[in-house]
């Protein structure tokens, strides 16, 4: 766009309203600073979603433009941009009590779902997610308990199992406890009789929960063999490989790139391909077959009203059949599979990238005919999806409006990752019975859990700094109420993914701080808000000026924002 | 004694002073109730020593006097004892910062020890104890794994194995996190410089010290053969067995009682029978055999100035060996140990019992032989601590005897079992960085706990009158700053084990609590009290009260205690 504006239109609740939001985008951005591993990841999964935290999650990059002050691409010759208004740092820091302000980039919350979504949420999905989830998860471990390279190979996968699953408990466990599911009833039944007071109510809104329902209900006939079906392509590498290069050789056969699906027109294409290249480092079949085997095994369990049939016939399953036995068919039928194919060859994988359908069919590759068998319900399930979308995309901005007009306005959209400011309190929290978590923490709880290993292995030069300084030297950074150089604060501001990376400023407008994360109490509300529970994780932006002054030597970066003299 | 007292002489200050003390000895006592287990013992082992606590840890007994009001054995026409005086239970309980009072009997501290005996504990004993009992641990661990009788037969062991390493790490964290070392450094060189400082102080305690000295330095000379010979007997009850057999064997020549060393007169004999029953219950060729040798390959490693010849010579072992020969050694010895023995026979093993020596040795078992071979080293050591005994006798009254001159008898005497009323104050604690813990905990910790399994099974009818409560049901037990009926508190009382069960009081003397434990970071307080971080555990009478009148019906005893009308 002109003068380097990029433009989005955004929907909000629900498709009720939508806003053109114009950003201006730099492309030259160059990292100036990132503090040590051993600071910026200290605690890394194990204290991901926890406190006391003591991660140092900052970093600092500068923006540059043309010389005429407009955004241009990379070029030594750009100069740093200067922007009419910046935050700036107060190194004084915050206290206890004190205002909070966050202005960031939420991305979903679902706060505004029918009770008959979140009910599938709780009671079927989470709990469906959490079981395949450690089922998987016992699988890979196994696995790499046999093998080393195996360990390596599936290491990134099991690390996004494991995220996953803390999540998916988090929110259940909030979920549950929240009582989500007897206030969102309440909620709801609340709406209809405000709907079925007035006639004028019940002819613009009146179907819109029944139609909702309907839709949600049309959802749940079918959900176990859609999650099964799913599995299947999210299992297999291999399967999954073979299917993306089957449809896309069939996008690809269309004329004009407006035609084609989402996902696989021409810009998406050099995607594609670095996708099948990427993957070739945690490629095995090994991996690939465990984890197809474990998703066939729940296709061979499913009611015989919700069968993939095509799979079926392929692997010879009937519904019914005894456990040992379908073990048998599948065990006979991933040998066939494996043995059939040479999706494992990266060379012939991406060949088949650039291959015409017919070619692609007449391959002779076990796992591309799996695909072209599956191939039929995937097409009936994303065309029911796709209209099922549409149906939603007319009912879900009246069932907003309503909602919206019953509280006179005062509701909240979902967030979209968009610009949103919210505020509260610096604030501690009482977590299990006896036990409160005080609102800061400090360098002691890095001498504390410092091993030297792994995820607690601090810098030797940030150990010596704070040796200096328990040894009597003297640092502005030092919060007096606390006696020590804080690290992290906890928060009652409302935010959610998205928002890391947020400047947390103080009731002046000055920057404190940054949000990087929640407590694992704060996962589900994203459903449903919790105000006596929710704390946001902000690193203290103390710690980052002492860190880079008595640390890292990077006073010069504290003089230029000019912190420091 | 007269009129039923039971005197005892005890020792305070090393053997400086000595008191006699008299207390009413009373025979007849019947327990009138407990609470169930999964009140009484909620948390079992995982909590032990933590915070938060939920344990229900209180009985009531009831003592019975004959009709005269004297102390009289059992009998069924025996009346209720009424003493003179007796503490009285204020339910309203306590607050945070509230002044409390605890009268009890703490066993045994060791706060007044010289620098280089805590030297030894700190930087010897424990770290050794910490790291074979691991190694023990592991090893009935992985025995249980293989064979379900095995787990049983070693459980019992392996409790005392981790209860034992639970308060060996704790000492030493607190050890060495109060800087212990340092601190009785210090304290020394000042008595030294203190008595150095005048003549007839030298000439009073300048041998002291030194001497002292001389006694820990004789011990350390040996220490490591003699902590893997005393290990030998404790890993083996086979071994022990027979050494106990041939030391009563021994004794029993002797014609007078008077003569027979301690644990070996007439008055023990019982006992030693007794004990030699009870052993069979968990006696097992594997777990015995699996410990012996681990014994024995520490044995193996020894330094050559500090070998247990006997067991060299029996088992082919010399210093230096390489381990893999060495193992290969003690694996041949021990399948000979084994198959020449009837030790694991409890007729056999108990007819050893009522034996003369000649038989005893005369009974070709391979362990009496074994026992028979290492009783000169331990008549050796046995007789070289009797001396050094005797010299610390003479020695450590003088010693205490100094500091208190220095310090103007303002020296708390070490815990000795006798009576001692402590002082201190409701408190929470900060426990790691950016935890506090609180001093009270509640009903809702039971809710948070209770799995319904193992160590958190709280009792069906306590969780339904935890929900008729929360339904709105009132109880004049509820502390209103909790807003819910407390379970167990925190307070800064200095006690120690042995103190369990004490009453703890309020400021006007009156009963509001239970001593029964401390948190983990107190547990070093034994060596060195730390006035920050030392925490004692109490039942708060009001779980007490409402767990009596509003979950097992007994409000008749309350009314008896006159608490309820």
């Amino acid at each position: 766009e002109a003068g380097g504006l990029r433009c989005r239109v955004a929907s909000f609740f629900g498709g009720h309203k939508y806003f053109e939001i114009a950003q201006l985008e730099i492309q030259d951005v160059r990292t100036v600073y990132a503090p040590a591993v051993g600071i910026g990841n200290f605690g890394g999964e194990t204290d991901n979603w926890r406190w006391p935290r003591h991660t140092g999650d900052w970093s600092f990059f500068r923006a540059y433009v043309g010389k005429d002050g407009k955004p241009a691409p990379y070029s030594k010759d750009n100069v740093p941009f200067k922007p009419q208004r910046f935050l700036k740092i107060q190194p004084a820091g915050l206290k206890s009590g004190d205002l909070v302000f966050v202005a960031g980039y939420p991305g979903r919350t679902q706060r505004h779902q029918t009770f008959e979504e979140v009910k599938q949420t709780t009671e079927w999905s989470f709990p469906r997610t959490i079981k395949t989830y450690v089922d998987q998860i016992a699988i890979l471990e196994e696995l790499g308990k046999q093998d080393k390279e195996l360990q390596i190979k599936a290491a990134s996968r099991l690390r996004g199992l494991n995220n996953t699953l803390t999540n998916r408990r988090g929110m259940l466990e909030g979920l549950v406890k929240g009582g989500i599911l007897v206030q969102k009833q309440t909620v709801q039944k609340e709406l209809e009789a405000w709907i079925a007071a007035d006639p004028g109510r019940v002819k613009q809104y009146g179907e819109v929960l029944p139609a909702l329902r309907a839709l949600q209900a049309e959802v749940e006939k079918t959900r176990e063999r859609d999650a099964v079906f799913a599995q299947l392509f999210s299992a297999s590498t291999f399967l999954s490989s073979a299917h993306t290069a089957y449809l896309l050789s069939q996008e690809k056969a269309k004329k004009n790139d407006m035609d084609r699906e989402a996902g696989f027109q021409e810009r998406d294409w050099k995607r594609i391909r670095e996708a099948q290249e990427r993957v070739q480092r945690t490629l095995d079949a090994r991996i690939d077959r465990a984890l197809l085997r474990y998703a066939m095994g729940l296709a061979a369990a499913l009611p015989a009203d919700q069968r993939i049939e095509a799979l079926d016939k392929a692997a010879g399953l009937t519904p019914g059949m005894a456990k040992a036995d379908a073990e048998k068919a599948v065990d006979a039928y991933l040998d066939k599979l494996y043995k059939g194919t040479r999706l494992g060859d990266g060379d012939f994988r991406l060949s088949l990238l650039d291959k015409p359908t017919t070619d692609i069919v007449g391959s002779k590759d076990t796992f591309v005919d799996l695909a072209v068998a599956l191939d039929p319900l995937y097409q009936e399930d994303h065309a029911a999806g796709k209209k099922r979308q549409g149906a939603d995309s007319r009912l879900r901005p009246r069932y907003m409006q309503a909602l919206l007009q019953k509280e006179g306005g005062l509701v909240a959209p979902d967030a979209n990752s968009t610009l949103r400011v919210t505020f509260g309190q610096v604030k501690g929290v009482d977590n299990k019975d006896g036990l409160y978590w005080k609102p800061f923490t400090t360098l002691a709880g890095i001498e504390q859990k410092h091993t030297g290993e792994g995820e607690f292995d601090a810098p030797d030069r940030e150990l010596e700094a704070i040796k200096a300084l328990r040894g009597g030297k003297k640092t502005p950074f030092t919060a007096p109420d606390l006696g020590d150089v804080p690290i992290d604060f906890l928060s009652t501001v409302d935010t959610t993914g998205g928002n890391s990376g947020s400047p947390t400023l103080n009731g002046k407008g000055e920057l404190v701080g940054l949000l990087f994360d929640g407590t694992f109490d704060t996962i589900a509300s994203d459903f449903l808000y919790d105000k006596v529970r929710t704390r946001s994780i902000h690193v203290d932006f103390r710690y980052a000026l002492w860190v880079m002054s008595e640390v890292d030597g990077a006073g010069h970066l504290l003089k230029e924002m000019g912190v420091m003299d």
